[in-house]
Order: structure tokens, then sequence, then C-alpha cells
């Protein structure tokens, strides 16, 4: 058995939404930088109580040559008060795609990965 | 003794630039939403090296009549990767301030208040 | 205003526990290595439910010559599932003093140093 | 592409050991408690250094009958000062596996899982 095979797939999203979703806002702010948003619920919001809510989100990186993963952080959340989305500032260049896991404590691990 | 005296405050400062700025953005993005972006280094960027890097960024929210203080969440960096700085959306309205953390793995542990 | 000042100390303790005591084990298990155990709620158990539980316990060490305050590692931890006690296998030859913090949901943050 | 097939099976595992490994120790210290001990580099020590190190280790919790993955907690880790092992008090009974992830800043996430 391999747990993280039960890390959960965009294709499994029901009517509640989990899946980080990955966006690249680039020069973002007129300035020459690259945020990279990971956000749970863009188009609908997931509940945010304390039974039941997004505990983190992380971001990571693939390598272009190695295939290597890079963990390029995580954001935790304080159910109630803070929305499921985070921005990190990124340099991409040496990134072949992005992955993203977010964790809500009643429905497990969720992934997307985002390739660039 | 108490060792959170020795977290350094704004005024011990010196050329590099370590203390997390909270800045708070209304109406981001054209929405009604109220971003709080945390920055190490806004005027003079840290260094971002594996040899010294900021580790985390974290906020707290300060309550308004209790004087609670709430978690709100910590961003983990990566060196060379990720750039240090934080947003979090954070609905406002409990809060009179709010408190910031950030560590250099150099520096140790930085902190910084903004009363709303 | 300094939000650290609103971490609670030992002596604020009321009738739940909060404060997180630092312990050191050496030689634990017959191996030449020495453990600090922080736990919260040591004599009278904390709550662990989802309304109200500790949601992580940090470890910091204090350098002997500088005074730098170096961060030894957060544990998270899982309402419910997990009890509010970490393990950190720690060289303790740098440090004079160790430091922790430890986060209710409801009460805050408290924090605790013990001299070596 | 699923950036999470690329997190490292015990059977990729090559001279420096990153696998961590998921002891569980019962009646812990004579008590009627139950702990989880987590270690990355069990028979050979993985490096601890600014440059090569693991930077946290997770827990995770299968419970029975849903297959639900469950997030027990993260031990964050220090380089050169705290080793990679990380022990949490877990009440078993409602998992029938356990899975832990690791990772090293050089070598990506390293995965295991442990039926009960």
């Amino acid at each position: 058995m391999d747990f993280t095979t039960l890390f959960k797939a965009p294709e499994t999203e029901g009517k509640e939404k989990h899946v980080p979703i990955i966006d690249i806002l680039k020069n973002h702010g007129g300035k020459d930088e690259t945020l990279v948003l990971v956000t749970v619920g863009k188009e609908v919001p997931h509940p945010n109580t304390v039974e039941h809510h997004i505990v983190w989100i992380e971001l990571y990186g693939i390598k272009k040559e190695t295939n290597q993963v890079i963990y390029l952080g995580r954001q935790d959340l304080a159910p109630t008060f803070t929305d499921p989305s985070a921005k990190f500032k990124v340099k991409l260049d040496d990134f072949k795609a992005l992955g993203a896991l977010a964790y809500c404590n009643i429905h497990g691990v969720w992934k997307n990965t985002k390739e660039l």
C-alpha cells in the first residue's frame, strides 16, 4: 500500500471544492516579480469553520532536468479567520511544473499539478 | 529569564533588514477582500541563500476586547527559490492589532506589531 | 505596543494547563543521545477537541555566547488524534537555555524558558 | 502529470538513507500510551548540514472504514541542531495504516506506509 495514492486528484472533486488551483501572476503590481497564487475553493468557497476547514496549502516545484521535487513552502491557515489562498514569490526559471497540496480536516489531502 | 525578550524589535534593526513589515491591502484586485502582506526586507532585500535566509513568516491577530492572541498562520519559505513575503486573506473586524514574527537562520526571531 | 508581551507566562496559568514544560532526557533508551521533551498539560491534560486544542508546540535554543535565538523546530498537532507533546533530538552543547512556545486555539500563545 | 508520483518510495533508496521509518512504541515508558516514532536514517544517519538536511517529517493516518487520510502532524527540524526523528502520541484505534513523508532539501520528498 502507498498512502499517497489516497491523495485526491481534481477528477474526484465533488460539489464542495477542495482542489488547490495554481495561478501564476506575472509582473504583479507592475513590478518585475512572479507570484504563484494557490487557491482552494476558487469558484465555490470551501467552508471555513472550526469543524470543517482547510488547514494548510503547500507549493512544490519540479526541476527541469532532474525531476527533483523542491518544497517551495507551506501556508498554515487559521479556521474562520484566514481564507484558504496563499501567495508565494517564486523564481520559476528552474521548474518545469508546479505542484500543490491542500489539506481539509474532514476530506483529506488534495493535489494538483500545473505544467509550466 | 524569558527567552521571548530576545526576539528582536524594529529599533534593533541594523544594515541588513529583518523586521517583518505589515501592510494592509484593502479591496485588493478590485474585490471586496482584505489582504495582509508581511514582507521581510521591503526596502533592502534580505539575503536568500542556503546559508543565510528567512525560514518563515508568521501573522497573529490581537482580539479587540480580550487581547487574546490568535495565530493567523505561518508561511514556510524555501531558500533561494521563494522570497520572504507572505499574503494572508484575513477578516480584520475582530482585531485591534496585528503582530508578525520572522525567523532568520543566522539572526534569530524578529517581531513587529501594527495597530489597526 | 509589542504583541509578544501578550504571550502568557507560567505565572498566569489557571486551572487548565497550557504552559509548555521542557524536560531533558539524557541517555534516552540507553543510547548516547539527548531528547528534549516538551509537554503541554503534563499534570492536568489539556482538552483535545476540534473546538479547543493545542495547535502546535515549538522549541528554541538560546546560544551561549551570543544570546542568539535558534529555532529548533515545531511540531504541528492534529486535534483529537495527537496529544500535545513533542520530542526533539537536540545537540545541547551550544545552548545556555531552551525556550518553548505552545498555541491553544482558544487561549493564545504560552511560553516557557529552561536554563541549562 | 501528477507531481506526487515523484515522491520517492523505499525501493528507490540508494546509499544515503531518506525513507522515513515508522515504528510504534506501545506502553512507552511503562505508561499506557502509544508513541509513533518516525526516523530518517535509522540505520545510516542522513547528513545534517546547512547544505544538505532533512527539513521536516510528517505523519498521516489512514482511517479504517473510509480510507480518509488524516494529517497527524509535522515536525520541522533545524539543520545541524536537531536530528531527523519525530515522535507523535497518537490514538491508533481509528486507523488501518500510517503514512510518513520526509523532505530532504537536495533529494526531494520520500514516503513510506505502515499497515497496522
